[in-house]
């Protein structure tokens, strides 16, 4: 597979966090000769907050990490090369045994054990394959390194995405660190697409699940690859509350005036991470950036925002840079929601190509041809008729994608 | 551009409708060697009823046409190779010009002309080049050939559309007979999707415009090449009424029984036409014919049908002729309509793939490998939730799309 042209050049070390241990492992689930299975244990008290796929069909493992997610969490175990999704009464059992090997090997209880499976969908999963890979894990549990955790979930991408903050609170050093997949079949609510975040702050369960669901709207929820969602996308960050220890009292309370801090490097890490799943996305060769403002809500401004990075005929334009704004105010048209036609006006980049309904007067082709050959693309529409906006994130649709996708699965 | 795999073998004459005559042109509007303009003049008394695009950036002839639906028509003229729209004050201007200059040629009113207007978006459309080829087609007026006017409304079609079917009514030969264009930037509510249909029957225009509505959804709305929704798709009928001259009295009540034969027949053709339209879809290597049923209403029906024949990587993984179910699961979890998961069944073709929210157990890779190497691909889905159903068809997706629309505008 071709790598992404947004390929980091240098992956740099992301810090330990305290409580957090990490081994992976050669399941052989479906690859062979590489990681695919990851192991994660976390110290006593570690608080878990969550969001996941919006599919009618969700996985088995989304299920259970549902269903868990009042509990306290000691276990994370993720496996790439099957989903376990749409496997029936097969996938419920083959998480429970996942759950129940995974609390032997770490002794815990089975309600404290949250799963991740991505990969194929319709295969049930073998869970005893995890008995031998995962005793091998817990002996080389350590508390680094997550860029290898990143590779051992990877399906398509063609790059490990993780990202991490440090920030002073009460003088202590607070460390947020997280890991991402993701490629194909990405679009909001959200995408094939699994990221785990790790911080040892200490911080009250709901106060985390609150902050998870603020930021995730204008990060995990405001990409789009190719506009199909997962059946089994999980957000989740875990809090193991270590950095208590070090003198920093919890965050119980929303209004403590730490939360600004906290919650804004929290921001920061899902957003980057967002970022790098988009920018990896299959066949990728530019990247979108779409404004929408003049919007009746934020809502609205999202819809028409990913009407435009949905469109396959606005996608194939940029892939072949070719400054199509016709495209653009088809997708606008086409997304339903309040538009007025003769007050829109659209600018690539620095380049205004059209206003109030038309094209601009000084609409200059070579000017536009040139910033078309960016590799990142900036798409400013205004739609004429209120004052809300929202950005979002989309990559192009090129012959990488439809190489990629014709035959994935044979 | 690759013709089409479904390019029909054999084009057959279609028949003269009575008080409709032809003529088509080189305006030199974008192309050039080939007819871009086609100027049809009915006789006095034609009713028309029509159905637009719900863009909410629709083209100035659209508006001219949706304003002018309740006259009669003595006019339509089409061009290909500029839509005029998102063309602000410009387009309008150009649109009345295109109007009054149809309407001293054809010396009727200037609130009986119809226009269409298919090609790229945003750019302003001398109307004053249909001077010359106006005045040169109505001295070319005659009442066949209907395949040449197919032919001079193509954009990215690799065949002309067209279709009739013949009935007998009161003792009497009734024509209908139609034509459309269309083959990328096609989806539901409609296409960018031109379609013209011509009938001698004598009918009132509300019970014409009801027939029209009543079939539109299982025909022109019922199909998909990319999702993508022009400013500019029109389906108009033109009935002229000229069978009352051979005994046939007009359809003036909704409860005429004659209304069942003539419905039929125009579901027909219109039904046929949208066909054209999916198989002659940009890059098309197979078709998809997608039922969902056990849905709980049939509006969710379809919408599932259309999540499963949008989603990039079902499409690619038809082109690619590869059984990917777990595609079409996810593509039923992301419409966000009811769905039972573990109730949904999957069947290609006569292959029953999954059931019951699991594989099935005679599930066969060989027999499915061989029959996804078929032109046509039914897929058919239970979501076990209810007893309403909907068919629709889409292209699928192919290096042969990425390439049209890469560079479709430079």
């Amino acid at each position: 597979m071709k790598p992404s042209p947004f390929t980091p050049t240098n992956l740099s070390d992301v810090p330990e966090v305290s409580g957090v241990q990490f081994a992976t492992g050669e399941g052989g689930i479906k690859y062979h000769g590489r990681d695919d299975v990851l192991l994660i244990e976390f110290c006593s008290n570690t608080v878990v907050a969550g969001v996941f796929t919006k599919s009618k069909c969700p996985s088995a493992a989304v299920e259970w990490c549902r269903e868990h997610l009042s509990n306290d969490a000691r276990v994370l175990l993720v496996n790439s090369g099957n989903a376990n999704a749409f496997t029936g009464m097969k996938g419920k059992q083959a998480v429970r045994l996942s759950a129940q090997i995974s609390a032997d090997i770490v002794d815990c209880d089975i309600d404290e054990v949250f799963l991740a499976s991505t990969g194929v969908i319709g295969e049930a999963l073998d869970a005893s394959k995890f008995i031998p890979v995962l005793k091998d894990c817990k002996k080389r549990l350590k508390p680094t390194n997550l860029l290898n955790a990143a590779k051992a979930i990877m399906t398509t991408d063609t790059y490990p995405k993780a990202n991490f903050e440090k920030l002073n609170i009460d003088g202590v050093e607070i460390i947020i660190a997280g890991i991402a997949k993701g490629s194909g079949m990405i679009a909001p609510d959200m995408a094939t697409m699994l990221s785990f975040i790790f911080t040892d702050m200490p911080i009250a369960k709901p106060i985390l699940q609150n902050l998870l669901e603020q930021y995730v709207g204008d990060s995990f929820n405001a990409i789009s690859v190719d506009s199909d969602t997962s059946t089994s996308d999980s957000l989740m960050v875990f809090a193991t509350g270590r950095a208590q220890e070090k003198g920093v009292l919890p965050i119980i309370d929303m209004n403590d005036k730490r939360l600004a801090l906290f919650g804004a490097a929290l921001e920061r890490v899902m957003f980057d991470l967002a970022l790098q799943v988009v920018k990896d996305g299959e066949g990728i060769s530019k990247l979108m950036k779409i404004s929408v403002s003049g919007a009746q809500s934020k809502q609205s401004a999202k819809k028409i925002a990913f009407s435009i990075g949905n469109s396959p005929l606005v996608k194939t334009a940029i892939a072949g840079e070719d400054a199509n704004w016709g495209r653009i105010v088809m997708a606008i048209g086409k997304a339903g929601e309040p538009a007025n036609r003769d007050r829109i006006s659209i600018d690539f980049g620095e380049h205004r190509v059209a206003i109030d309904g038309e094209r601009a007067n000084d609409y200059c082709e070579e000017t536009l041809s040139k910033y078309m050959k960016s590799p990142e693309i900036f798409i400013n529409v205004n739609v004429g008729v209120g004052e809300e906006l929202a950005t979002i994130y989309a990559s192009d649709l090129t012959h990488g994608y439809i190489s990629i996708n014709a035959d994935y699965r044979s």
